[in-house]
């Protein structure tokens, strides 16, 4: 039963992934033709050998650097800057943005040791400073953290890093979720579309 | 993006994981060191390449015949019948079961299309069967599938099959689960306990 237990172990380890859910999963691929099964693993060997993060914005990406910095269609006065590479996706599945991105690989938490140090926040410094090497010509910085405490806090301490630098620092505005419902938002989240009313 | 795309892709196939979260657990995967995303690739490939039915009794094994059929302290003249290799482990956990497993690898379901030439069950009459070749002597046959429709049907054509050959035919017993309220039992379950009920 060594296999078996093997592949329930290691797929216990995801998140989300109990020890009974492992085990369903693994019966299920038991099942499955054996070309299958060896889909998904020649997919995860792909991953591990192939994806590293972007030299220049910390993105996951086979190339180096990632289809979004050799772009030439995007905008490259313009950063976006993102908690995790997946929320990229999120981002481009608007079709509203065409600037480029840059991944801090999480946000700053001291209550789990993540500081400035854990983040990339030197080398997008390096891309906004004018003279560095950098393309140079940054003209806004979008900071699209998460909505949350530590996602904030990462926010502002950025705000304070990339200002001086003599560009623009915007974030995403808040408020009432499109399709959302008046009677069933939080205070915060109605005190932040109040504070950011706009005019018809 | 391809093998990240590929990954995500191959992961929602997998029961009970939709796209959101073959997304998120490939993103967790690309954060994790790419050794231990290799060793969930490794452990699929094992069980890929090594386990297979038992040639005996059809458990998925990587030993032929399985650890069960050729262990010498287990009562061969008992054998309980399963749906699925992962039911084995249920009984086995019980600690109370000695004998021998046979594994259908599935249920009697006309409408997904599945018949008798579908399951083992040719493989089952030959081990029951007197001087077919087998070690002969089986004495009692367990029926344990689920207490479902389609595993009362299956256990139905079962006993026809199997008590015409000389051996008992017995199925786990239907009553109340331990620790279960009556208050919130369903009358079919109800129904049976009194059918079954035993002398104190």
């Amino acid at each position: 039963m060594a296999v078996i237990d093997d592949l329930a172990g290691e797929l216990a380890r995801l998140p989300g992934i109990g020890r009974k859910t492992a085990l369903r999963l693994t019966y299920h691929l038991l099942r499955r033709p054996p070309e299958e099964v060896k889909r998904l693993a020649r997919a995860l060997e792909s991953v591990a050998d192939r994806v590293r993060p972007c030299g220049i914005c910390g993105n996951l990406t086979e190339d180096q650097p990632c289809a979004y910095c050799t772009n030439p269609r995007r905008d490259p006065t313009l950063i976006c800057v993102v908690e995790e590479s997946s929320d990229i996706g999120a981002i481009e599945r608007t079709g509203e943005y065409r600037g480029l991105y840059h991944v801090l690989g999480g946000r700053l938490s001291p209550l789990e040791g993540i500081g400035p140090q854990e983040l990339n926040i030197r080398t997008l410094l390096d891309r906004v400073a004018p003279g560095s090497g950098g393309s140079g010509g940054v003209r806004e910085v979008i900071v699209a953290t998460n909505p949350s405490v530590e996602g904030e806090a990462t926010a502002v301490y950025l705000l304070q890093l990339v200002r001086p630098l003599g560009v623009v620092v915007t974030r995403l505005a808040r408020g009432l979720p499109v399709g959302g419902d008046l009677e069933y938002a939080d205070g915060v989240t109605i005190a932040e579309a109040l504070a950011g009313r706009r005019e018809l």
